[in-house]
């Protein structure tokens, strides 16, 4: 089945059920950043790959949104199918909204599943093509009338945290939750945010690429049994009934959630994490419409945690520390950058307590590493050469913790203009990083301190600053970040202690090369009220591209300082050549910048 | 008539109007920041003056809510009244709202005079009293009755602005504003705010203190002849006729523009500057309503204006070069903060093209300057002596340009201490001017440059870092501004090219002294899509008071080059001991830190 077959399936049903135009968007009915095969339908129907897209088929026309980054490869991938690419002008907008407004007559109707968009997104459109009189249908998934092999919903192995790596137990976990319920006059709350559940019940999966996640829905009684929808075969029996769970499957959930509603209860549901049909089934308006706590919770890192995300980033420093030496040895000579994926999982699966990769690794070669998000592909990725820059950002799941480090190498001799702009980068990363700053201080503030030896060359970088970061959890978490758009939730939130951040200026040169220092950063207090930043990440910066005439005495500082804290937190994991090699690069910067003293 | 009296006439006013609570709020009908006496009925009712306040009288109670810096003041001026003091937790929050809510029953009246509110602070009480079945009624000021001596609306001197001082003409302006009505459908729109007015029509008035502006009403045809609300005697029927306007009586607005609407006219209000009087009279919910775009070019000085406030700036800074003069000169002995506002007053009036001060001078000394926005009062204010702090924060109103400028001066010797929180702030205040940062960035993402070597050293202050100000109009205007709220539509504004702002870091310390220094400076654009700042203010800073050890290179690069570029400006208006004091003031500090070289 090609393309145009699928399109024409799609259009036949369509047609029975009496539907204009079908809107098949990116997500899965959790709102996951990552989602499993059975809700990748618009990769499977569009055939364009990328993680961030919408299509639109109407009976005659399709078209497919998608943002700058994935223009090229949209173009390759729609090559031959009839389908429009539509180049959103801005990311993550829904620019398709106003091409519905304008391309569909009153009357018409719009259909899509109404499982995958968030009840806040399903009302905005509902809102949108209400006030041109377009009619929305949400009740039909018209993709499983279409796709005979339709993957179903993953049953991968499920593991409970060992209680070494355990934060605070699950009970506690559930009574605060319930605490808050009680509080908020709610009988059963729906946990429909995969990450949400997981850290709720200390208990992770493998259901999803790079997030240690199962699929399924939680819902919790504010007194007696709690409902776990995941299916009963894969959770042991006696860890669920010590948290006093039940166990359904999976597509029980409607069922459940439609009884529940009919007993009267109150139950409640976060309406950006809840699919439309999920609410309607919870009883719609008659729902309680509450923004979860469990954001606010999960984004603060108790001491327990932290000691082992502090372990699990020295061993993640050891495998960046075998990849650096790997790149300098005959070995390395012509490999791709797909290649140098590969070895740098493979230096990591070989640590203790891995369990994966926190994403797919960015490793750009030269002008690769000026494309943001730049996915080396397995054909016709770029080879390394003997000279030039090597943009490598990465990050492992493990037991105790999950990584995210980038580090900008250079092969050869770096050119004035290279440490220039690597120095300019350090420097912004190095003023965040020791930033102090009162309690309710959010991400937009701080952000400049990153940007302003940049800005002051007239130089940028376009993406944020810093993201949260799970503690064995998702990679990108919320609800708070450091970014420069003041007008962002996430960017406006209180940065509060114990929540870890990535602190990540970069500069881009376009076909020339990419520069990016990220290291992971933990808000601690220092005095009652006051806040700054603990750097966890533990990997020394790559010494020939830093220009020290560049830096004021306190950033040369705060550098010696920070290898100094990676020699020490290192050292008892390396030995023999990789000792000499990390004490050499962990050296005082002072002893080349002598004429300061 | 004593408050009590006024009280009781207000309740009897209440009972026969069937209002169980009346609220009077600080504002006047054109949202304005400072009042005409008509409408200070709040002070005159309840006896307390500060500018920020909003009273509350029911049958057997009344409360005055303000903020802390008027709870000493408020207690004072609100003995004996019977009146009760309600101190906000949150300055300029409406927290009465909550006690309405609290204190009235379903189906009690709430009264107010419609035309002290803005349509967008009506809506909300209406939705907040809705909520619990409150009813509002807008329809009656009952001040009307009681206050037998209540002042008219003011009809002070109204003059044209002198050609050589006009940024644009009134009527290229005037041409702008039809156009946007003309893409907003609108056919006459309502300007409310005085400073839009008078803005608009280069036109200056001194109804009001400190603002030179008049009260009027301003509707604006999208053809033919608009209609200017003011008084007809007061204004030249040529220059009015040339203007295509028609004069008509401030008390005639709402009448014609019930006739207007009568007539089929679509009306274009702006919700936040018009009162909810107006808006019914405008024809209520058929009215448009549309962010006024006058504050957004008003906020952009164009080149003619710039020259002209960097001669006023000049000027200002003479003033105040004479008054530290005679800060130190025998005269000055004892004399105290309000002697000095007086003295401080006299210099400035005694400058070409001076209409009047720009705001209420605020002198204090040593602890009286740690009391933010302190106004020394008349009798009882501090007497200066031999050594101590003295903050002066003052400005001017000239023909060509409005001046807001705050130095911190020492008499005798510095301390220690007082050398250190000077230059955190001074430094702060330099980085801030050092900026450089791309279109489109907002205030609250530069404010952290003012605050991060006080937040280094666990120090703060309670202000915003910079306000935006008038060419010869409000001392504070928007729409932009800059400060650690993200939260603040001000403050997510970008600053453009030509916007004005204030740049005013401080520190307090209770009892002991107060610091702030500020400059007004100018958004300029350094190169396609990158901003900076330009200082516009031209006054040294207190040499003894810096501690140049603390300061970077670049920041001394920076003082010594504004300190030159303070000469430059300002050696002209000055000769013989007077000339030497600013040579010498304007020296470079590199001389005395000589080290660093």
């Amino acid at each position: 089945m090609n393309t145009n077959d699928k399109l024409a399936g799609l259009r036949l049903a369509m047609k029975a059920a009496g539907i204009d135009a079908y809107l098949v968007p990116s997500t899965d009915p959790h709102m996951s950043e990552y989602v499993a095969p059975r809700w990748q339908g618009r990769s499977w129907l569009s055939g364009f790959t990328g993680s961030a897209g919408t299509l639109i088929v109407t009976k005659n026309w399709a078209g497919l949104w998608t943002d700058s980054r994935y223009f090229i490869q949209a173009e390759k991938e729609l090559a031959g199918s009839r389908i429009d690419l539509m180049k959103l002008r801005v990311a993550h907008t829904p620019e398709y909204k106003e091409w519905l407004v304008e391309n569909l007559e009153p009357d018409q109707t719009l259909g899509y599943a109404g499982n995958c968009l968030s009840l806040v997104a399903a009302r905005d459109l509902d809102h949108k093509m209400g006030k041109h009189d377009i009619k929305v249908d949400a009740t039909h998934d018209l993709l499983d009338y279409i796709w005979q092999d339709r993957p179903a919903a993953p049953q991968k192995p499920i593991y409970i945290q060992p209680e070494a790596y355990v934060d605070q137990s699950a009970k506690e976990k559930i009574s605060r939750l319930r605490e808050w319920m009680h509080r908020n006059r709610i009988d059963y709350f729906l946990v429909s945010a995969l990450d949400h559940q997981a850290w709720l019940l200390n208990i992770r999966g493998s259901d999803i690429d790079y997030n240690p996640l199962m699929v399924s829905y939680l819902g919790v009684s504010a007194e007696g049994k709690s409902d776990w929808f995941v299916g009963p075969q894969r959770v042991d029996k006696a860890w669920a009934s010590s948290l006093d769970l039940e166990l359904f499957t999976y597509k029980a959930t409607a069922g459940r959630l439609i009884e529940l509603h009919g007993q009267g209860q109150r139950i409640g549901i976060d309406p950006s994490t809840t699919n439309l049909a999920i609410y309607e089934a919870a009883g719609g308006h008659t729902t309680l419409q509450k923004s979860s706590p469990i954001p606010a919770w999960k984004a603060i890192k108790n001491d327990k945690a932290t000691s082992h995300i502090k372990n699990a980033m020295a061993r993640d420093g050891l495998a960046i520390l075998r990849l650096r030496r790997w790149l300098d040895s005959e070995e390395a000579k012509q490999k791709t950058e797909y290649e140098i994926v590969n070895q740098l999982t493979a230096f990591r699966s070989a640590l203790p307590n891995y369990k994966g990769d926190s994403f797919g690794a960015i490793v750009g070669w030269k002008g690769n590493g000026a494309i943001v998000h730049y996915d080396p592909p397995r054909e016709g990725s770029a080879e390394v050469g003997e000279r030039g820059i090597l943009l490598v950002d990465s990050g492992g799941q493990y037991l105790d913790g999950t990584t995210d480090i980038t580090r900008t190498f250079c092969l050869g001799d770096p050119t004035p203009a290279e440490k220039q702009h690597f120095t300019l980068v350090l420097q912004g990363m190095i003023d965040l990083s020791l930033a102090r700053f009162p309690q309710g201080t959010s991400g937009v503030q701080l952000d400049i301190l990153a940007r302003q030896y940049l800005w002051n060359d007239s130089l940028n970088y376009g993406h944020g600053t810093g993201h949260g970061v799970g503690y064995f959890l998702n990679v990108h978490e919320g609800p708070a970040g450091i970014s420069s758009n003041p007008r962002s939730k996430t960017t406006q939130y209180p940065l509060e202690a114990g929540m870890v951040f990535s602190n990540e200026p970069g500069y881009y040169l376009e076909g020339e090369y990419g520069i990016r220092c990220e290291n992971l950063v933990q808000v601690v207090e220092t005095s009652p009220g006051w806040l700054a930043f603990d750097t966890l990440t533990m990997f020394p910066f790559e010494r020939k591209l830093i220009d020290s005439d560049m830096l004021s005495h306190r950033q040369i500082q705060w550098l010696d300082t920070y290898h100094q804290q990676v020699w020490e937190e290192m050292k008892d994991l390396v030995e023999g050549e990789e000792r000499s090699w990390l004490e050499e690069a962990c050296e005082p910067l002072l002893i080349d910048a002598a004429q300061l003293i």
